[in-house]
């Protein structure tokens, strides 16, 4: 069977380390961004360039995207010369990450307009991740779509899981900022009391390697957090903040989220006393102002 | 150098295996309880039971500890027939939790009374770590105790960190347990965000595996949680709240805890509801019931 051809629409920071690294698996790879010279490198390393996502659909058996937000996936499906108005590729898959009542109704849309299929997949990981074809991708959709999507993700994932039916993929996603996003501000606070109670905070995160208090946000905010390092952000309060907004919102009468409400107060406080650009990292600043 | 002749105090869920531990790696152990008979084990594996705190003290060179609070380390020290009676051994190490204060205060009155030196070091990774002989170690005392005690912890760590001088093993710990007890009611959350929200809650721990949502807690509880499996108890919400509440005596007036008091707050209402004793994975059962 030969492989299908793809194409990808946004040639962001995310996106174009991903395209690249299907062209590298020989996948013949066709790419469109609204503001075309950002595809540049990934025509330049072998891919071709589409005029519109419908011109891009037509060219292709399956369609990928990893766009800004829910707007940007609506556009470049509904909107004029999308996705939607071309029959042909069998299944969209979505590696943004947006709202999953959201994603559902998009699913839903485009499969009674043309027929094609949906897996949403957002990803974990960051750039570092993309580049290095090493993604977390938590996917929703039918098994018979995620079986056509599966393979393909191959070289830019080291994990893909199908998490249940169209939507399920982002409500995993939430569910993984749930902890990421407490957990950081856990950190902050864990990292505030040993300072005031006389615990050399730039410790700790040796002291309780391989232990219960042990995370990948321990060992990554923790020292920057004990020592005020804040320089080049690896995610700021705000990118973190909406996160938790829009779990709130899921929440909502279906999900109790206290230890989340209490994460969210905290990154709240942080943006009203200006430090909503800032490095996730100065959490532990708003909850040392605080005693 | 022939091997010093220890004593452990308490053969509960953490001490049993330690003291397992430590007669596998060749030690002459003698152990007593309150409740004589958790010490059966013990004694059927190689242990040799002692009749009081202060027959085992006379017994030995290292006297050990693992009980339930400050007031049973306070009976076995300084009640009848307490270790402070007894003038011989060298050291105490003390590998309950309690409050920092109290420990220095112990510390202190046990050196005036029979001259042993102090360690505080008290342990995380429950009883999983204890069984395996991987505890991590948060140590606090002198640095000539601390030569002493170093190699006795060895077949029953896999880190110990000495974080300052009698006392700084409590605060460390109490840092850890921060981050614990509010990791173990985030998973809780989060576990129960996936099931309300139509997400395999079974699959997260794979899913999410090596991202920022991974830890032991998520490892060890979030399957629990997501099965709804509770028995054999890893650890009690009781527990686990008791050191919520010293945190936040400690930290009153000093440090800011938001994060703490939110579990806290949760663990009260487990206990409140009669599951107290039950294992901390039904924090699950508690968030599920406010919606």
């Amino acid at each position: 069977m030969s492989k299908p051809k793809l194409g990808y629409l946004g040639t962001g920071l995310m996106g174009l380390p991903m395209v690249l690294n299907l062209l590298k698996a020989g996948y013949d790879v066709v790419v469109w961004n609204r503001t075309a010279s950002k595809a540049d490198a990934a025509v330049a390393a072998g891919a071709t360039l589409a005029d519109s996502p419908a011109d891009l659909a037509a060219k292709c058996d399956v369609v990928m995207a990893c766009l800004t937000n829910a707007a940007a996936v609506e556009a470049v499906l509904f909107g004029e010369n999308g996705v939607a108005s071309v029959k042909g590729p069998a299944l969209f898959v979505d590696f943004s990450s947006m709202d999953p009542e959201l994603t559902k109704t998009y699913g839903a849309r485009l499969r009674a307009a043309n027929g094609m299929g949906w897996i949403d997949a957002p990803v974990s990981g960051g750039t570092p991740a993309a580049e290095a074809g090493t993604l977390t991708i938590m996917a929703g959709g039918t098994e018979a779509d995620f079986a056509v999507a599966e393979p393909l993700m191959a070289p830019i994932a080291q994990r893909v899981t199908l998490m249940g039916p169209a939507g399920a993929g982002q409500m995993t996603k939430l569910v993984n900022q749930i902890i990421a996003g407490c957990t950081m501000t856990i950190v902050a606070e864990a990292v505030n009391f040993a300072k005031k109670t006389g615990v050399d905070a730039t410790r700790l995160t040796e002291a309780l390697a391989g232990g219960f208090a042990d995370s990948k946000p321990f060992q990554i905010f923790g020292p920057r957090m004990a020592k005020e390092t804040f320089e080049n952000p690896l995610g700021t309060v705000a990118m973190m903040l909406k996160d938790l907004d829009t779990i709130a919102a899921v929440g909502a009468g279906k999900a109790a989220t206290p230890m989340t409400e209490a994460a969210r107060s905290i990154m709240r406080e942080s943006v009203n006393r200006g430090r909503g650009e800032a490095d996730i990292s100065t959490l532990v600043t708003t909850i040392s102002e605080d005693s």
